[in-house]
């Protein structure tokens, strides 16, 4: 391949505003990453044979809010991106039900980018 | 069931000695519980199942320096724990190729708990 036109990411988006613990948050962030692969096995198989090849390549950002959140979804499923919500079981930290991580993915960068590329990194 | 006689669990166990930032942490937990999701579907199907009925329980711990990993990681087999080294692509923060997390499991509670139950959470 010339060049890297069909680069494939995964983006975890954490929720800032619950101010997680490291290993809370890297916790929450590898449930999505699970889910996200999941998901590609059932219904996305070219997409996630693609990200394999590539390395599996993963980012970790935050975006403030729950609502933050949503809009992102809404705008990855606007574009055909995977997406997942991670629901903490509640055990530390946050209450059962929580919506702690969105997942993103896997997609072609520059779609993914699109999305979630001005966020700052975890 | 009656109690958990067969809870299952996945444990990251992140390489204290690199003082990863907690995004490069997290992503790494996160390659790590992929690559043990992809070696239980391929080897270990019922831990799988067992694993994703409760829940897919997983924590973030941490040890030292690498010969702990390796410790570690003779231990998990010598007891049947699957087991996976991740090594990070090196972009960012390590040298490529550097050992960033040992993955433990999925395998039963407490057998998983005499290998690293006693390590700190990350």
């Amino acid at each position: 391949m010339t060049g890297r036109p069909s680069e494939y990411k995964v983006v975890l988006v954490v929720r800032g505003e619950l101010r997680l613990t490291a290993g809370k948050a890297a916790v929450q962030v590898a449930h999505g990453a699970v889910m996200l692969y999941q998901l590609a096995e059932r219904r996305h198989g070219a997409a996630l044979e693609a990200w394999l090849r590539g390395g599996q390549k993963k980012i970790a950002v935050v975006a403030p809010t729950l609502a933050d959140l949503e809009e992102l979804q809404r705008q990855a499923r606007a574009r055909g991106i995977p997406t997942v919500f991670v629901e903490d079981a509640g055990l530390t930290e946050v209450p059962p039900g929580t919506r702690t991580v969105l997942g993103l993915g896997p997609a072609p960068e520059a779609e993914v980018d699109r999305v979630s590329g001005s966020l700052p990194l975890l």
